[in-house]
């Protein structure tokens, strides 16, 4: 029975979880879903693909499953995730965990947040919509508590946010921040130890990163350097 | 070696685990932090309990893991909570799973929101930060569009949020719910659906449900009905 793999690269967690299939050699049918078409919105969508009609999310023999956590465990508890990547260790896979959840109450949702006012929402408005300066300022502050965090305390003394060897943790907040290229926001010139651990997340993921940023490149206007 | 658990119970996420240390009967040493009084911003906080900050957290014989589901992982891969409640089987617990970062993208977010917005950010300043009405407004539809999900989809066809059994993912997204009596927002007027299956879960999970919804009930004026 086979897995069908429905994605849409502009989605931070489905770039993720498509580097880290990549990377862990799991054959999937390939089913993007074109997110600024409204692909996802479709009743068809819905009933069949995904009820909470979002991206990413799988069908294993059957077997409807979404969010991009719950899609990894679900894998990696079938042998498919490299264990480099995603441990089963107790003591290592607890540590990840940890960074994951973290990422998504914190990091993932304050970058999302800045994202959407800067761009997602006035892109889909044709430029109506417009973010108050007050309001993206409000929003870049938080995004950047949560960087500041990245910089001083999650890589604060390794080379990886869960130590000296690069997990899926890694993949999901790299892909998180490279988002933020989009709404021309620039991670890079601003935090020296984020800039040398994204370049060594690109490096150990490649060729699988760069394809999976293929779009956000294009639309930010140039690749990281 | 023994665990040390680090919660208040005005967390939404530290009442969850405590209720499901509680049912699991796991033993652990009781390490209350007031977050109204500061207790978690302290050096000796960040440098000896927990480096974020936050709570719940623990520390099992010297090993410091912060994150409710990461935690709750953690403890499962031990053997330490029942499969009732966390089943270990593949497809059962991806439903969970799935089920717990949905929430954490989207309901329990938008609950935290409004909650500050309406009750903590006033009560912290003794009443000098007041949100607009209008933000307010945004934040409650924010919010609803979650309820509207757990009603209609959630709980469409079935008693709990993954099938006919609790699990911890009804745990976790009740104590979510309840916050909001503090933020004078009843949940159940609305929702007739969520109504019934609060009832299930507090049922399902007495006394510790009352026991951690204490302070709850009594800044909110009043039991549940």
């Amino acid at each position: 029975m086979s897995l069908a793999y429905y994605y849409d690269l502009l989605s931070p967690p489905a770039r993720t979880l498509h580097i880290i299939l990549k990377m862990s050699g799991v054959q999937f049918e390939d089913c993007p879903v074109a997110l600024l078409k409204g692909e996802h919105m479709t009743e068809d969508y819905k009933n069949n693909i995904n009820r909470f009609q979002k991206v990413p999310c799988i069908i294993d023999g059957g077997f409807k499953l979404a969010e991009s956590i719950a899609i990894l465990r679900y894998l990696s508890a079938q042998g498919k995730i490299p264990e480099h990547l995603y441990s089963k260790n107790l003591v290592e896979q607890a540590r990840i965990d940890e960074c994951l959840e973290w990422q998504q109450t914190t990091l993932a949702s304050t970058c999302a947040l800045y994202f959407r006012a800067k761009w997602l929402e006035p892109t889909l408005s044709g430029g109506k919509t417009q973010p108050s300066p007050e309001k993206l300022e409000t929003l870049k502050t938080r995004m950047e508590t949560n960087l500041d965090l990245v910089e001083k305390l999650w890589l604060e003394s390794s080379d990886f946010l869960c130590g000296n060897q690069m997990t899926v943790a890694d993949i999901f907040a790299a892909c998180v921040l490279e988002q933020t290229r989009i709404a021309e926001y620039d991670v890079r010139a601003q935090y020296p130890k984020i800039r040398a651990w994204l370049k060594r997340v690109r490096e150990a993921c490649n060729p699988y990163f760069d394809y999976a940023h293929q779009t956000v490149y294009k639309i930010g206007g140039s690749e990281p350097n």
